[in-house]
């Protein structure tokens, strides 16, 4: 019998109901080697916390998150909260022995990421993990597997965008668009998302950055708690230029003001022998290009990525055509957790601290090469 | 009566076809002012000459391209040859009075263009061309007039690219990888192509560049002249960020190693009303989202642009629904011409030789932020 | 504080599993003036039924499912078994007092439907449901909610079509293909959903069917007890043409033999105002066409049908882009029915079994017209 | 050198403008083995005649198209005129010995449909064509390879349907609306397509109609020549059920009252190998799924058919991606006339009037059950 992974959350805003939600739909739909037990949940907000925790069957709740560190009898916490308070409790429950499952980014700027990796090195008989759930929609992994198996060839191409509409100028002074509760806007948001997926899927690293633009077009916005307006302090775009070590190249945009798209993260990669394309927004489809194909027939084919017997994770859910959503991604990765406490392998790769610390250079590169490099003004060519 | 407007075409390649083309559809669709007739066409191959001029109904034709200058029964040129030929004819003709019309890019090098551009300011009596056709792609004729009529609001991001497939490992040395005739590889030909086209659209100019990316892929191809292999010295793909002077962010990127697309000249344009998209694949659709309509049914709105009461050109076609094709773009710029040329409005502003200067310019700033500008080397970023 | 509504689950394999995740998941995602309580699953394998019950949180079980009716703790009985039980014990429960919520289609035959429905009439306290999940699609009920608000006008055409690909000849004789067990083959299972939309959809009802085919392709298939073939009793497709009493004129085929469709649930209505089309493989999406549009930008909308503000049963899942998947409408359906036994109004109306009874006339009448009825012989047309 | 083929057309309205395009534009495209010259034009309108002639290049025009018959430098004449005027035209040219190419449907009933044939019959030197000119899109002629060289394998279903959107209550009474002009509404105009479609794709022929309605739905129009309304004697919409000779069930529907569709020709068909679908709207693309394929990577794909090396007939036209419109279906047609009056093969079989005699028997077939049939009403079904 499956021996028991107690677990505690820290958050309760919208990715603590996602993650609860994966908690405990994994060992319904899955056959794990350990299984988990949702221990304790813990958040600030007394007022709303009894609620949740009873909601979403959490045993036990507390305001102190702290404190989960001393209790012996939580093996694994897991981070949601803003991204300014990763570093602390994270390091925190590596130091008290406890495996580490972190949002996504790392953290909210690259030296606290840097420490946490450190400690993830440190605490050696711990395991890290980040909630770069994406990697788990199955069109995804099914892209991941069909890379790995030379179906693509080598790299030419990467083209990556996380595009959302919802950031215009009517839009108030939410925390997400101030610094420092949120470290940066679309950035860390969305193109964490998608370095990740490019450096996940290419198996590969950026070598360098070769031109970015961080753009914040709504400078003022509605104050949510006072009349007038108050400045945004993050950026609502950025777009950048890389180079992978072997050679591909790059293109990354994260936007918060394309309307019409609404969680539209897409990717695409050309390769010697084939092409893969994908997007959240249809995440059960998988585009592919087979360069060998017979010319007569040969077109982009959209794959349905739900068969039991030939896609990643589509066991656990419904029979073919019958898609699945958003937060499966999570609970696939809670799946994957599990496999991997229980020393199975996981359907794909997860993500670690030392993983994730990699796509956290990769964003502060951007900003650095957004920030200091020297453009080419069109007056210099007449 | 419509007067004639009596037309000399130089080159009998693939733009040859497609010019010849258009030059004989255009007064059989459209009523125009003025009617265009094919007097000559000139071409160095005289072994095949004739047989494309009986062909396409050309009443003569000549070997020497030069002389057209002094036969004083042309009055406009088309000059569809090779990228490093068009300075030469295009100033000679303009000196000698006719009105011009030249295949894109303007030039080969921008000193060319510019001498070109000069030429045609001086050539007060004549006037120029340029054979940007997707503009008068219907769909892409309708973006204009929506953005123009302020349905896309002050724009926030376009995001341009031309993907094609065809320049994979195993093509030969075809002389559109040798930089001496071709001048670039998918620079010239394709980024030329959708740089107009953003700055046709949003009727701003590019600032600057903020990035840029110049790759040659594959170094050397099998000859065609003889054994073993010789050097491409043409990019295969060229990507750069730009900055408009309004604001807007832009990408741009050009390729022919992007499997599984053919001939996917796509634009999307984000503004504070809504967006618009389009490619070339699908050209007889455009997708627009309107940011203020009612949030139950908002959605992009694929629409159908063949309605003849509605829609650019479509008058001249079939019934709604019944689509058109590639070479209806250029036979929609005959139409505009002849419509320049009898004192009338076109349907859309034709890029004129000061015009397509301003898109040579940006191709060039782009490759100099590719070659010049340092870039951020990870190994900076610990 | 919501009252708690305890409910028994009949059967364990493909449905119960839906009906458990939604039983489950809906008090988690929905605020609902009753408490869905998991009391007891019952079903007949005992060496499977104790590990369902404990992973999907059911706090008993039994073998004995008829014991249910005796049981005073049990308010709503969830029959999920085969359709040839489905009679016997909607009625038994039903005379017990319970309220009952029945999977599709009601019955086996007519005449079990029609006792059922009559059960139903008799039974006044109690209230009846039937699991035509895929009205509680959002998109769906958003497209009931268009048509209710005038937005289709009076209707010319409903075209649907379920389609399904798993049913070639490698198949071999699963219980699905035995009539005994089955009832029927794609009719019953497939046609009766889409029967089931279009009269919700359209607020009509069939007048009268103007013809059918219904058709076994593969006769004979590999037995799954032993050697040899055995005969497939059921259809593989059933097509019909039906009119409707307001005179929009249908056609519906269910089929298990269109490869390339997985659980292609699709309907398209055009009406004088407008057209709505919708398929559950992308079940997020609905497009709507508004014939009132402007022509100039008039186009099929593509509506991301997942904004909490506008859409039906957004506001219990994720935000905006967040896409659902297929399990969602049952969860959304236990909702519903949540909120009717506690005397709100559900988002859109619910099936009872005087609704699904009209369903059933439609499948009967459908087959009486592919057997009964005279088809043209293209020998009588010279 | 190829010998000279005078052709003559009757009819300067739409299709008088689809069909000279086409006898102007195949000589240019094609390399053809007899050379089409546009000879002579004759229609009834002399006031517009002259020009229409002078535009597409007629050499000659006339308001006498009977006399035609009498010319002997006429080889082939085109008969383009509306339905009830094909009879008496077709055979007058048979008779006189010439080549007779008639525009779809062969008639305005069957019984002068089945003279036509029999004349044909009789002109044992003559060649008879018919414009079902949808066979001849690109993507079409690939689909008929691809089922003839058994990869569709044997048929299960044909499901086709061209649904147009123009013929609401506020279209005006069209002769169009007018039986005895147009013989029949969207039947004879838009089944007739997809029948021929169906029976050509198929290489199979109807066995019997299951059923059908045929329906005016808007019974009073506009007068377009005075005040008030007058009837409309056509049908809006006719859709039927039919079984072929091999087994395969088809559903066929034509409407002109599907909003949101404009040229809505599309053909879907299923078979033990695999699907193939396409729709006019996308002429240059066909979607084919192949049920051989690798579980993995297995989906519908989607096939630009604009390969010179791979593709029927886009040798002729641009390179790969540079997609075609709607009148290089006749295009495509003259070429392949031209090359079967030069003694070669076309690269898809033509429809002669034997074979378009077929289609008119199924139109008829689908009327006879539309009305003489007997519907189960629902008030049978209790």
């Amino acid at each position: 019998m499956a021996r028991d992974l107690n677990v505690a959350l820290i958050g309760q805003a919208f990715m603590g109901k996602a993650h609860s939600n994966a908690w405990s739909q994994a060992p319904r739909f899955f056959d794990l080697p350990v299984n988990p037990v949702m221990h304790t949940v813990a958040a600030r907000n007394a007022d709303t916390l009894p609620a949740f925790a009873d909601r979403f069957g959490w045993a036990n709740w507390s305001t102190n998150a702290r404190a989960l560190a001393k209790n012996d009898e939580i093996h694994l916490v897991d981070v949601s909260t803003p991204n300014d308070s990763h570093r602390a409790l994270s390091v925190a429950m590596l130091e008290a022995g406890k495996h580490v499952a972190c949002e996504k980014p790392l953290a909210g700027t690259l030296d606290e990421a840097r420490e946490m990796r450190d400690a993830a090195r440190k605490a050696k008989s711990s395991k890290t993990f980040v909630w770069y759930n994406y990697r788990r929609c199955p069109a995804v992994a099914l892209a991941y597997n069909l890379i790995r198996s030379g179906k693509i060839g080598e790299i030419y191409h990467v083209r990556a965008s996380y595009l959302q509409g919802w950031g215009g100028p009517d839009t108030p002074l939410l925390w997400r668009f101030k610094k420092g509760a949120a470290g940066s806007g679309a950035h860390g948001d969305l193109n964490a998302h998608i370095i990740d997926l490019a450096r996940f899927l290419t198996g590969d690293e950026v070598k360098e950055i070769n031109g970015a633009i961080c753009k914040t077009f709504v400078k003022e916005r509605k104050r949510l708690d006072g009349p007038g307006k108050g400045k945004s302090t993050v950026d609502d775009s950025v777009q950048f230029l890389a180079t992978f070590k072997k050679g591909a190249t790059a293109s990354f945009e994260a936007t918060r003001l394309a309307g019409g798209h609404f969680n539209d993260n897409s990717i695409e990669i050309n390769g010697t022998k084939g092409s893969i394309r994908w997007s959240l927004e249809r995440l059960n489809e998988l585009e592919y290009f087979d360069l060998s194909q017979d010319g007569r027939t040969r077109g982009w084919s959209n794959i349905m990525v739900t068969d039991a017997g030939d896609h990643p994770y589509a066991e656990a859910w419904w029979p073919e055509g019958h898609i699945i959503g958003y937060e499966h991604s999570f609970t696939n990765q809670v799946a994957d957790i599990c496999r991997v406490m229980g020393r199975r392998k996981p359907a794909i790769p997860l993500p670690d601290f030392e993983d994730a610390y990699q796509t956290q250079r990769v964003l502060e590169a951007a900003l650095v090469a957004a920030k200091a490099r020297e453009t080419v003004k069109m007056s210099e060519v007449k």
